[in-house]
């Protein structure tokens, strides 16, 4: 059963469009998208402190077992975007990422949706989330 | 209410996993999954003929609306991936395809998902599939 | 013969390294550093005002017409890079640009490169750079 | 000194141009041809046999020094294209590779460029090629 995440831990992220995250048909191409939602995640990782570097290095990872974006308004060419992420659902041995990616400059909303994550330990097998990581998450943010 | 496709229109596409596609994990970058279904849906139309390549001259287009991939086992460095591509979906002004990854020499599965279209006229705003793209798509396949 | 930039122009851009952008080899694929150069050469023309942006509804293009990297260190993952674009020369049809690319924590100069630019008419043939544009580039820096 | 490579190595490799190669000048992105580059060295590393499989397990590898690449003509979205990859140099610790990029239908030359790869040991600093690879590819090939 999910446990709710009693404090939400929003995180945002902006970066730029460039030329080369454009497809001809003169918008951002769908598959950049996930690159922006993992811009996003790291970020929100990073804002947590050093866990998951430790997490990394104590052989544990936490690879996508699913990604879902739906595409409501093209982002373009120098837009700025800025990419909302916010840890929406935290299990023993997974978590699920929902993401809003919006045009800076008029608010609209762009693209919106989720990864889920598993947990995998050092050995490459399904593990449960380590404990230090576990309490990181759950607990309200500072 | 989705019309269902007759015949299945089913594709088959194919290419090598090249270092550019992995990432420090080793393994395949999540966001390469989505060009490697494009590269399948490209066959896809390719094999249509030339209504497409027609499609677009006459100022339609199908932009994703939706897109989902759920990642089972990791394609690496060098793997020969086969893509499949299945119309899954056909309605008036948009359209699905289904996709499955595998790795060419064991036949494992590796990602699935799909995406969803919808019709785009020459003004830039929603439209149904042209007809001539309709009776394509829904007639049995050669 | 290459008329010299009185002023040099140089503008920095900075980005962080995510997962996407590294290979299995652990560190940046090497074909990305060209994206970073993009990123910085955006920010140049940027930094003009809205000049570049007129070139384009004027029907002008810079297209890339060579490329180059030297890799002297390696960015890898979570590290912030900072690019430094000059302006390296300014002919009547084409121009120049240097890069180079730093770790931000150390200043260690990770990769170095340039792109040669064409100037592109309204109708796809070689052209000289607009006099407004000519004048902006060669100008001192405000 | 470089040795010259008494018989030369040439290989092929063949890719289509997909929606996501592409940038909204409707063209191959920049950058994206140092991804077709790669394409065709790996080809090249194939077609030795086990060899560079052996040479990464012994903890060797070829990171690339410098890359390079001339545009002379676009390659567009469909388009086929045909990337040839000779090996032109061949040193102690180091080789080059030279790239000539076509597009398929027309034969036209799209893209040159080349590539120079220093060898790095287990210990990740610079080496000698293992002998068995320096014979294989200075040997005329079968």
């Amino acid at each position: 059963m999910p446990r709710p995440v009693p404090i939400p831990h929003v995180v945002h992220a902006k970066t730029r469009v460039i030329y080369g995250d454009t497809d001809q048909m003169g918008v951002v191409y769908y598959a950049n998208y996930f690159r922006y939602f993992e811009l996003s995640r790291s970020e929100f990782f990073r804002s947590l402190g050093g866990s998951y570097v430790d997490l990394e290095r104590d052989g544990f990872g936490l690879p996508v077992v699913e990604a879902n974006a739906r595409y409501r308004s093209p982002a373009k060419y120098d837009d700025v975007i800025a990419i909302e992420v916010r840890l929406a659902e935290l299990n023993r041995a997974s978590l699920r990422f929902d993401y809003v990616v919006r045009r800076e400059s008029s608010g609209d909303e762009l693209v919106t949706g989720h990864t889920v994550h598993a947990c995998v330990g050092p050995d490459g097998k399904p593990a449960g989330l380590p404990k230090s990581v576990m309490q990181l998450l759950a607990a309200p943010k500072a």
